[in-house]
């Protein structure tokens, strides 16, 4: 008997995320009950499609899955979940009927890991910076005249949190040839000693590194994480990048020291999510400005999709999830 | 009896590329004669450190190793070179008389492959064309409206020339979900099973490629080797990335379809190497121009320097050399 999967999703999302041939993977192994998303549950055609679901694949924008849902849907195992957080639609229900639950959020991670080492090159090398100058003054430019301290060797690479987004950068800087420190009050000396980086502290990691990239997630402990104080003890001529969320950062005291002249920073989310058109953070030299282009876009929702049919594959083969989600893990996370 | 190591290059190089630190490692196993480099090889000084040098290790303007150089210099075995191109200072008398030279290329085609892999991760995803949007509106940017086709997941990139920084390419992207074609007509079936690569031709990799990077060497034979016809096919919405040599393209060619306004360009190098002050290509906002800055700068020398140092070690233990230059390999390298 094999397992029968349905999606669960908006049209829109369908589209965007399962592209057809995201799909063509599940069969022969299982069975694909609509290729059409359930997008409301409460119509007749959910509940018969329901009444089979073993799996249901969902996607940004699915709704609420609780015990109504469930009540409809008894064969029901696993939700895998094509996107990152599933805390907008895995209900209590869920967890307490023993519904295994999976999420892409590692695939998620990728493409911001991506960004960021790209940033960490760049920025280190100063190469924005000194391409500005070029495409204003058109005329010869000297690098190390502009920029003495440029350079990608043996730089300080300083990673807040060792999160899965944190991890992903950390495995793709692997073959640089950057010295590594991570901040993270959860990770042991043996876990840094098997990721290859030195764990410091906080204060040791800003008043030490070249670039400091922030990789926590946003929880009511680490509102404003980067306070004032950390902001003042970042080093002369350090890069700092966010691409978590704005309110992990005391973002005047951000604007204020980068008005001073000697810090850089890449900002793939600010608060508010976009900035008043006022704002010197458009404006300053050593601010590159991002809007929220790290995450998974364009076609890098389809890594997410396929990591989801991966899912699949593997309770089709009867192997554990990869990537499980339990209900305790939700206070830790994004 | 251990060998006896020697400097040449001017001072200027010295202090650049070999900081005290990186020459630390050469003791206790050889014999550093002096830390102060040879900058003539006539003088007094010279021909007495001469005379007992085993090693030369050279830097970019040390000056010509000819027959008169090496008369002073009966001990001399072994040049290792902390720059890219032996050209410029091993005559043909240290050929003719079996010197063993070796560069720091690979070393130099690091950071190349570095700034490389940077860009055309942010290129697939448009991060630079949106970043500009923003900074230009100060309002909210909708980016995958902009660019529909962005992202870095099986996106397809184009490698022209498998030569030491196109290696050096590859293996950076390896832990990349991007497919890579490579167009080398020396490359073989094998080599590129073993790099994980698809061998192309020139005309396939531009038709079909997100992605187009050069890294091919300048040579009589590669002049204009991206030419008219060959930009002509290039991809709609493609990037093409130059960080080899500005006279390898048709730049006339090149800018024209840049203006059609479906081509991306990136130049760290360009003909002539500073571009005249009216040139569009300081303006198009589809191009990013840099100034010659892939290579290696700042902090990236000592790695050349470390390179020759890790050469001479190899030599005290009684290694062949790692990266050994030929007479016979200049014809084919920059």
């Amino acid at each position: 008997m094999t397992l029968k999967v349905a999606l669960a999703m908006p049209a829109q999302t369908a589209r965007a995320v399962f592209p057809a041939r995201s799909l063509d993977p599940l069969e022969p192994s299982l069975t694909l009950l609509s290729r059409d998303p359930l997008q409301d549950f409460r119509t007749q055609r959910a509940q018969a499609v329901l009444r089979e679901t073993d799996i249901l694949l969902t996607g940004w924008g699915c709704p609420m899955i609780d015990d109504d849902v469930l009540d409809h849907a008894p064969q029901l195992k696993y939700v895998l979940h094509a996107a990152g957080s599933v805390k907008h639609h895995i209900g209590a229900a869920c967890w307490e009927r023993g519904i295994q639950v999976s999420s892409a959020a590692d695939a998620n991670a990728i493409p911001v890991a991506e960004y960021t080492v790209a940033m960490i090159v760049l920025a280190n090398k100063r190469v924005l910076q000194i391409a500005r100058v070029l495409h204003t003054t058109h005329a010869e430019v000297l690098p190390e005249q502009l920029f003495p301290d440029m350079g990608n060797y043996r730089k300080r690479v300083g990673i807040i949190g060792a999160s899965r987004i944190g991890r992903h950068v950390i495995r793709l800087l692997r073959d640089y040839e950057l010295d590594i420190v991570v901040a993270d009050p959860y990770l042991t000396e043996a876990e840094a000693g098997a990721l290859g980086v030195e764990r410091v502290s906080l204060d040791q990691l800003v008043a030490t590194s070249d670039i400091v990239s922030l990789h926590a997630p946003s929880l009511p402990s680490t509102r404003n994480l980067i306070d004032a104080e950390l902001i003042r003890r970042l080093r002369s001529g350090a890069t700092f990048i966010n691409t978590a969320r704005g309110e992990l950062v005391d973002q005047d005291a951000l604007l204020a020291r980068i008005q001073r002249g000697d810090l850089y920073a890449i900002l793939d989310v600010t608060t508010p999510w976009v900035l008043p058109s006022e704002s010197a953070f458009y404006t300053h030299p050593n601010v590159l400005l991002t809007p929220h282009v790290a995450g998974s876009l364009g076609n890098e929702l389809e890594r997410m999709a396929s990591s989801a049919v991966a899912e699949a594959l593997r309770l089709a083969r009867g192997e554990p999830l990869r990537f499980p989600v339990r209900a305790e893990d939700l206070a830790f996370t994004a």
